[in-house]
């Protein structure tokens, strides 16, 4: 079940100056950084409110990203959203007949289990989800 | 001063095409639906935990929302933060130097004042600003 956004992504060619242009428009140091050698892009993340806004750029310029950044510059480029459970939020979606990119979850920059749904199944847009438990409140 | 994620929007070229995909995604009908003919839209909106996901279609093809879904297909179109106060926030962006596209507020599609500013001053990512009031709570 969707909860709620995670993380809106834009891609783009240089992270240190995108950075810096978002570290002036939030007027706040960007909260993580984190280089995510396996899925060949650096990322910035602020938190906005409990949703991150994460500045990518591609590190291999051979990559699905890179021709991403190429043909339009700087874009946003996906969505995320939060589930309870991952394993089984892929189930559901290929039993319903999705395409999913990840058929089976891997650990995202986030340091979270995520899947990507292929755009086919998703109007032309590029979703993830990311499995983050609620966290257990002592009251 | 920003506060969180107002909205997310996609722009598209079927709104009652993409609304029913959406809607078996996210497992829920749209919440609300809008036309707004003097931005030449129509939009429908999901409320995914506080945050809006807006589908527009432009009900103009001269408009510029018109040739991004041409030349792109359906894709993500831009990204809203709520502030507190929207005119403080385009006079303080003016006195530093950004460009705005709305030098002065205007009602947006989800009825509280807004202004875009120019994606030269936001990295080349269109962003928008609403203004959503605190919410007084009797305590």
């Amino acid at each position: 079940m969707i909860k709620k956004f995670n993380h809106i992504s834009i891609a783009v060619s240089s992270l240190e100056k995108s950075k810096k242009v978002f570290e002036e428009i939030f007027n706040k140091k960007c909260d993580m950084e984190v280089d995510v050698p396996d899925q060949k892009v650096k990322v910035a993340m602020f938190d906005i409110g409990g949703v991150l806004f994460e500045i990518i750029q591609p590190t291999d310029m051979e990559s699905s990203i890179a021709q991403f950044v190429d043909n339009r510059g700087n874009a946003l480029h996906h969505i995320a959203f939060s589930v309870d459970d991952i394993q089984k939020t892929i189930e559901d979606f290929i039993a319903k007949g999705y395409r999913m990119i990840d058929q089976k979850p891997r650990m995202g920059a986030e340091g979270h289990p995520i899947a990507f749904m292929h755009p086919k199944s998703s109007d032309g847009i590029l979703i993830e989800f990311v499995e983050e438990k609620e966290e257990k409140k002592n009251e």
